[in-house]
């Protein structure tokens, strides 16, 4: 168990793959031990859309993500403060992750105006204004009470110029100094930095250097799959990825797809969150081992088989294919958890036997046979 | 268990109030036994919405209702069929009745032809032509293959004219010779007849004379909570429940409130369905013992207790009240699954705990106290 008023997460290492940066290891929380590598559901509001904590439990999750933009907007980090914080607000039985809300603020928001500050927007519901910087950032994931809480940076869309990524950048290790200050719980709390620079290598390299020159838990790769091409997308998780300490925890950010996650494993990630699995499930769509499926297709309307044939989820072990396509059709809400129950399950389990093979020392057959059913 | 080849569903009376006409009994089926009084949950496209089947029966389900008119027109009756019937297709656990159609193609559809042989309308979504009679209705049902099947009716909405009450109860009557000539699967579905006759007594009682002069394993009462007030809904069932015979299971239609479900129990029904307790969820709203609330109502914004102590379903004994008024305000489809968890059993708990007076002989007691607390 963590020792009491010292550490927020403890991580050890199980075992390093020999031929690539892949390592299994073991996430100690408060609320509970996440193995990695792991992929982590995202539950915006506090709750993974149309799922319940138990089908969250049941897809073999470890840990989730919530996010503090929309947390700060409703019902509000003080009421969550009061109930007892997100835990006890929400009843999650897991161990949780929140963002630092930069990353919605920048993305969400049309009418917002940036300064060293931070960044002032206005809620696109209420027109009502607001202002997060660092130092909310912090105040209100301290209220939130998350095991794992994440630096306010700045995330620019690509294609960006080099200069506004260094600027963007600079931004960024300026507010991971402010944050480091006003974290008010950091024996409760883990706080991790967030590296950025965009596609360029050396910006990569700088930002690495700055953010792990502060003594954090943990590090995470922002500003991945946000408008680049794969080529790119695997060049940078590449790159920077050898540049964070191998004794702390790492994590790329709202990363993404199977073969994704499947590279970034090799590569040495840890961590990993998207919405890509519940998303495509309200859209009708599930991952297969062969790709990904809409289950809308015509073809599915009499396919007596499961989903995926020797798939442990929920969803596979009941339920038909035809059935599946006929909730689709129908505008279902039962179609939504069914596909959820089955994407987020199917990425757990990816990431489970990158696990084992690192494990088992032969995570580069793994990784191969992984490149060849999942990539592209 | 069942006689084989003989018929589809058993009951028996195993306690009668001495008051009042309510009993408890036990209706057996080829897919289980069910306990009456009970409450059967809409399935309209055979699913509960916003539910799994594991959800449905944990919160006491015995057997749900599916809607023949939507299952007819998406997926359609012969590939459900083809792919072993409802039960199959939808990896029910339950007993399943089904509807015959008749009641939706008369209110969902304004572009109807109403003739002897039966109803033409119009698919609203494609637009496509379609009749349904009382031998399509038939043929529909048994290829959906629910343990129980009902007649195919006219049922007139409120305010009727005894003329037109009388004409639609008379085509009904026809329509039930017809329905029993055609039923081509006695042996495995218990077709049920369905008395009409709107609010006029003397049409009830000549349609219950009629309807129950069929050699048939169970009684429905129908066009009741159409448009007509509670004093007209009170006075029509407890007058036709009394006319029906006291051996077979009798089966109110799509009715309804809690305080209708008791008021009708202590007539001495049995079977109840209702679309309200899943329905009311997605708007929000909860049954609470003191009555239906909106979790939307500020007053629940940092409520700390669950939405009714003391109640066993999953949403009472993980949730509180702030957290699902947070979910409904979010629009999360969680919401709308925790409040159908929660009504859903609330419902059931409510048949159950009259069939438990009726057992021990002090239902005139709990009636009474039904009568105080939810009435109104």
């Amino acid at each position: 168990m963590l020792n009491a008023m010292s550490e927020a997460v403890r991580f050890e290492i199980e075992a390093r793959c020999s031929w690539s940066g892949a390592r299994a290891g073991r996430l100690t929380t408060r609320h509970g031990v996440v193995e990695t590598p792991v992929f982590m559901p995202v539950g915006t509001n506090a709750t993974v859309k149309a799922m319940l904590w138990d089908q969250v439990l049941a897809c073999g999750t470890q840990i989730v993500l919530a996010n503090s933009y929309h947390l700060y907007l409703r019902p509000g980090h003080r009421l969550v403060e009061r109930a007892g914080g997100l835990h006890q607000f929400s009843a999650c039985p897991l161990p949780i992750l929140t963002d630092s809300g930069g990353f919605q603020v920048f993305s969400l928001n049309q009418l917002r105006r940036i300064s060293d500050d931070g960044v002032h927007f206005r809620d696109h519901r209420t027109g009502d204004e607001h202002f997060i910087g660092p130092e909310r950032s912090m105040e209100v994931q301290n209220s939130l009470g998350a095991d794992i809480i994440m630096a306010f940076d700045e995330c620019v869309q690509n294609p960006a110029s080099r200069a506004e990524a260094e600027k963007a950048m600079e931004r960024t290790h300026r507010w991971l100094e402010r944050c480091l200050k006003s974290h008010a719980r950091p024996a409760d709390q883990a706080l991790f930095g967030i590296v950025q620079g965009s596609i360029y290598e050396d910006l990569r390299a700088e930002s690495a250097r700055v953010v792990t020159g502060a003594d954090l838990p943990g590090f995470a790769i922002g500003g991945v799959a946000v408008g680049e091409d794969r080529p790119a997308i695997e060049r940078i998780v590449l790159h920077t990825t050898a540049l964070l300490p191998a004794s702390k925890p790492r994590y790329l950010m709202g990363v993404g797809t199977p073969w994704d996650i499947a590279y970034a494993i090799r590569c040495g990630v840890d961590m990993f969150d998207c919405v890509l699995p519940t998303r495509l499930a309200r859209h009708g769509a599930a991952f297969l081992p062969e790709g990904r499926v809409s289950l809308k297709n015509a073809r599915f309307a009499a396919d007596p088989l499961p989903l995926a044939p020797g798939c442990p989820c929920y969803t596979c072990r009941h339920h038909c294919r035809a059935y599946l396509h006929h909730l689709v059709r129908a505008r279902e809400m039962s179609a939504a958890t069914l596909l959820s129950i089955h994407n987020v399950t199917h990425l757990h389990a990816q990431a489970r036997a990158c696990r084992q093979a690192i494990l088992a020392g032969h995570f580069r057959e793994h990784f191969q046979r992984c490149r060849r059913e999942i990539a592209g």
